[in-house]
């Protein structure tokens, strides 16, 4: 059968969603790649080039929302497409703040680099690698539509938290033994927890991805009985 | 003209999705005044019994989703209603973290009743009392449809900022001074952060009322030149 001039162009709009997904979530995992660069090189300029590429996440993130807007207006898409329509709302706004996030710890780098080095960080770049890979997967799961991939993305989240426990402990050791450290030790601190919550907004994503391929939610799978399918 | 029993149907569908968004924004408001009554009272019962409530919320956003993707695929909302569900698939995943970060706040309040308290605490009330007023304020916004509401609610996030900054330089000096404070500190500032966030989901709440409202996203408005309309 023939397709359509109408048919062409919805598969278009629907790719081109699907192209600036992808684009917020390669973007993302470079940002953190280079602040965590930053971090070790004691880098301040390249912290800062990092901050500015957070405009591109912004300006996609309302393109994206606007597509999925006019998608939603002008065609009427059912089941599936629907689906994938509603959560690119959602999973743009989780891209949008790991982007936030990115900036925060950049600031932190900037702020780190004027003073003497804590410690050589070892935990922190293999935190960032982790939730690196994470974004990567996830990314690749949405593509695939692979729940599976999805499914294993979340399991990787508790790698994060183990290392963030690890690394607030040795921090707060430091410390508590040298007071001298403490204001670089909050700095090193915040950025592992910026980091162990870019894990839990890629757990969201991977959720987001699981109840688009297969139609349940396994977000707070213990306080309804009932799934719910649509 | 009379209306049709599918207008009415409709009509509750989106009275019902309104009420939804109430009673989640009524429910965070509650968490976090339970939850710093709990640590000015040093109550880890209530910050238990607090934490419970949590699964409410995580209820009402799964029935929330529900709603909104039923009336995507079965009435093709047009305009003003299609930007009303589609920013309420936002405005839920905004309530639902909140919920957790109030989480979050009473499981630091267990473990700050267990040992001696640190100081009187009064920013931090202050804090939660501003959060919870722009919970409030946001939430009348969205049902009056109010930007303007919307946008004071945004100018009171810099008050929750300033007392950030104030209890993390106060509790700063006092883990500098006495290192037996740090471990205890570091859960205050937690809090503290916690508070902070909250404001920062509630901006992005009043941000997506003015979208809802005006058509305008006031989101990262210095990124685009053209500002997207639907």
């Amino acid at each position: 059968m023939m397709k359509t001039h109408t048919d062409r162009e919805y598969e278009n709009q629907l790719r081109n969603l699907r192209d600036h997904l992808l684009t917020m979530g390669r973007s993302v995992e470079d940002m953190i790649g280079n602040a965590i660069l930053a971090l070790v090189r004691r880098d301040p300029a390249l912290a800062k080039q990092t901050i500015e590429t957070d405009r591109m996440i912004n300006r996609l993130e309302l393109e994206t929302d606007e597509l999925c807007l006019v998608i939603l207006a002008k065609r009427q898409p059912m089941a599936s497409d629907l689906r994938f329509i509603t959560l690119s709302l959602k999973m743009v706004t989780d891209l949008e703040r790991m982007g936030d996030i990115a900036v925060n710890i950049c600031e932190r780098v900037v702020d780190l680099s004027a003073s003497e080095p804590l410690k050589p960080y070892v935990d922190i770049p293999r935190m960032a690698s982790v939730v690196q890979g994470m974004v990567r997967d996830v990314i690749d799961a949405f593509v695939k539509a692979d729940a599976n991939q999805a499914l294993a993305v979340i399991t990787k989240d508790s790698e994060v938290d183990a290392l963030y426990t690890r690394v607030f402990r040795d921090v707060l050791a430091l410390m508590v033994a040298d007071a001298s450290t403490i204001e670089r030790g909050i700095h090193v601190q915040s950025i592992a927890k910026w980091l162990e919550r870019m894990g839990d907004h890629v757990t969201n994503l991977a959720e987001q991805v699981i109840f688009m391929v297969n139609g349940k939610d396994v977000r707070h799978a213990s306080s309804l009985a009932k799934i719910p399918t649509v």
